[in-house]
């Protein structure tokens, strides 16, 4: 694990690692905000941020204005990249939402990809336990946008165990049945829609997971209008299995690093809030 | 004026917008932040940022965080782009410190750039007026970073009158005296020192200036320890000529946004308050 650079940020640090991947044989770079209670304080809870697609790790840190308060409330940030880069696989920079910065947070099982693009494990297992062994982390939440809030909310269903809350700004909330779910499940998965169903927070919610979930969707959000999100079946799965999902649509609001800007207190109190219940 | 695209953020709007400048004969981009205030109030205090080397129209309002604060003292912030760009002049891309993106706000008098790059006319009679005349601006202050630092001490300085308060990240403080500003001032004004003093804060500086000066500067800024900002100079001058100049030197903090964005509600408030006397 190389320190990559450094940026003293509201107290705490913004810094940029770069490590080797055993899950997917690569070199992954990773972004993480350290509050500067972690330097003397008992643990921090940590929070893992999955970008969308086109992003690196570096997004969420320049751009979500998150620093201020993740350093008044004493926690950790961490930000993986969206997937593995520049490994030289035939058509991984062709489309932006196929390859690289486009691994929809799952384990590849078909060619070219099922060598190194396993981001399942890799977030769930590998970078999971990076983060507790290198880092004074006492928890860990997930969230993310887009394509990482279809990450985060999938993560946390897979993992209820690993992942203490979960949240996500306009998440992609039915990946099998959508264009951009569709295109990267039949490249990653195969043409198997059972295979598929495993990666659908719409199709992994159950009665089993109890932890309330947190969504913020910009009622202006173009993908939003395009079907690419489709929160309103999560919605109706989460009624139905009686998970608690707070859904807030939010009038006037893109599907920007603006509007996560605006939002991102919320996020950040809403975990830390359950990692405290979480310690007691 | 041509509208690009518009975020909402914290209540209020980020805009960009394409405009004919006259007086750089070039399209010229800029960004707007509008608090929700803006559409409702009375007239609000506005802001210009300018930007530093390789910089754009929108670093400002991507990674600074101003938006919130802004939002809640309803104040407009405006910035300009850092120079004409993609006009054809040839060596116009050949170098970071100098042509695009590198304006150092000051009116070129030597070719090949006497022609477009009159960016000191430009932001402090043409885009000000643009401020009045299409938004509902009140008093219009000053701000920038690095290079946008030097551009609003020196503008601040020449056009007293215009603008109600001033203050600078990481400004250029001296730059007829370091490689950046020399590199500059030798390319757009010719080879005459006279000239280049006329732009150079350190030298602009007298006991006619009585507005207070706020700077914050990190002490970990690699430009700082490569002579290209000189604080100590400008400190110097403002010590003789009587000018109340408040330099906070920042332990840690290097030349990025991080650490703009660590000390961006304090600048904020300084020229709030600012405005506020302006108006009584």
């Amino acid at each position: 694990m190389e320190l990559l650079n450094s940026h003293q940020t509201f107290g705490g640090n913004t810094q940029y690692f770069s490590h080797r991947s055993l899950v997917c044989e690569a070199e992954m770079k990773f972004g993480v905000f350290l509050p500067k209670s972690a330097g003397t304080a008992a643990k921090c809870p940590g929070l893992i941020w999955l970008s969308g697609l086109t992003c690196n790790e570096q997004n969420f840190l320049t751009k979500a204005g998150a620093q201020r308060l993740a350093d008044e409330l004493g926690m950790i940030l961490f930000a993986p990249d969206t997937s593995p880069k520049d490994l030289g696989i035939p058509g991984e920079k062709d489309r932006y939402d196929l390859g690289s910065a486009a691994s929809f947070y799952i384990d590849a099982i078909q060619e070219p990809w099922a060598k190194n693009y396993k981001m399942e494990t890799y977030v769930a297992s590998e970078f999971y336990s990076l983060c507790y062994e290198s880092f004074p982390v006492s928890s860990l939440g997930i969230f993310g946008h887009s394509m990482g809030g279809h990450g985060a909310l999938t993560l946390a269903l897979k993992y209820p165990d690993k992942f203490v809350s979960v949240s996500a700004f306009a998440p992609i909330c039915a990946p099998a049945s959508c264009d951009w779910g569709q295109r990267a499940f039949a490249a990653y998965l195969g043409p198997e829609q059972k295979e598929w169903a495993k990666h659908d927070a719409s199709q992994l919610i159950s009665r089993y997971f109890d932890r309330p979930i947190l969504i913020d969707q910009g009622k202006s959000d173009e993908f939003l209008h395009k079907g690419q999100l489709r929160p309103e079946v999560f919605e109706q799965v989460c009624r139905e299995s009686q998970v608690p999902l707070t859904l807030n649509l939010r009038e006037g609001y893109d599907h920007s690093y603006y509007f996560i800007a605006s939002f991102i207190d919320d996020h950040l109190r809403f975990h830390h809030a359950a990692a405290r219940n979480h310690e007691f």
